[in-house]
């Protein structure tokens, strides 16, 4: 028997986010790896075996699902929102690049999931309804410097801006010095949404201009998108107001 | 009894990629309204009435969907992808701004989907897996020389660029002349991904680089991908490539 693995989106939140696809995957496992917390977000049979391991070992924990799936297993592994946007699919495919030349021969799969900024901008209207980009605060893997271009190029270049990885106990002030470098970039009315666990029980948005941006407002479970000069809010008596960015720019339709 | 309208991701093929969450605000509608083919995808209960239209009426729509649900009726708006990207969220907002004060009184909700760049990536690998892009290739809503603008600065930034709207009947040339201005940006053997259907029966994922890259290849129902100087591709004996954007960058991590 050759073995397989899958490396699975579970969306931002509990099953109800979650495609038949993803619930599909992981019933055909005999064995899931994955970050602990999102592990506990799977309710496994009598018959599964759960691999949990810490946060920044991504490489290590990549390793020992290829090298269990190689054995013959059925393995997956678990990730929170879409696999292939800031999370394990990427370090699965560096390790099956660097590693043995049997991981090529591997079924692996990849199952899509509800990504972060999508959950987010749900919940507040359509701040995505324009052209956008997704970057990674993160410089653990990449220069800071390199993050400061491409924030300045995407605010120059007309794009709304979804952050991820914005802050952990290791980087306690990027996110601050990525809101000094937009303020030079963008008008100071410009929406800010702090989307903090989208969909789930603790969920919070909060809505401000990027003049009262202030990174503490943010945690490890908040991704942030920085509206563009287009970028809108609506505000409704009694209810949330709504940000969206219009489809058409430059007068246009 | 006050209506409601939901704003429905049905994903970016079947059932089989489409959250409970977008199920159940399908079967709580009475009214169903969107783009003939999306519609289709959905199995109408006998008390559900379908509202088809064609797919470049997105403002009337949204007034149509909006003035049903203010008279009290519970509906719903149904998109393929997400709703968010490049579908009508943002054209329901446009027009609960411009509309009569009382949709702003609406109950208003947004059902993420699986959007099409994330259902190709997870074909293919992990494309998206480094800081990326979405942009429109449309140029009936925003100047082409804005288009142009800001396919520029993505490459020049380092950003994994995904391609909405690449080509219809009445925009047969824009996706090659993109193809133009990013070949004097990139190398030639940046990886480009031609995502067709993915997920249904007709699905075809095309690779090649972008020196090869030829606009023929793509048809409306095609989100392109073109990668970084970073993304690269794994040849594997009897299987498909993978195609993956390595998460560092520039000798970190």
């Amino acid at each position: 028997m050759s073995g397989r693995l899958s490396v699975i989106g579970l969306g931002p939140a509990g099953a109800d986010m979650r495609t038949p696809e993803a619930e599909a995957a992981l019933a055909a496992a005999s064995d899931l790896f994955g970050y602990g917390p999102y592990l506990d977000r799977v309710s496994l049979r009598a018959d599964q075996r759960a691999h949990a391991s810490d946060n920044r070992v991504e490489g290590e924990r990549a390793r020992a699902a290829l090298e269990l799936a190689a054995s013959g297993a059925s393995v997956a592994m678990v990730t929170g929102g879409d696999p292939g946007v800031f999370a394990m699919a990427a370090a699965v495919c560096e390790e099956i690049e660097q590693g043995p030349e049997a991981w090529r021969a591997l079924e692996v799969s990849f199952i899509p999931g509800i990504t972060a900024m999508l959950a987010v901008a749900a919940k507040v209207g359509a701040p995505l309804g324009h052209d956008f980009c997704a970057i990674s605060l993160s410089d653990n893997l990449k220069p800071w410097d390199l993050v400061l271009k491409r924030l300045t190029m995407a605010a120059q270049a007309g794009f709304v801006i979804a952050l991820y990885n914005v802050r952990s106990k290791a980087r306690p002030w990027q996110l601050g010095a990525a809101f000094e470098v937009l303020r030079a970039e963008l008008p100071p009315t410009v929406p800010v949404i702090f989307g903090r666990a989208a969909g789930r029980a603790d969920q919070a948005m909060v809505i401000v201009d990027l003049a009262q941006a202030d990174a503490e407002i943010a945690d490890m479970a908040t991704c942030v998108i920085i509206g563009s000069p287009e970028t809108r809010v609506i505000e409704r008596p009694g209810l949330a107001p709504l940000v969206y960015s219009p489809r058409s720019v430059g007068g246009t339709g």
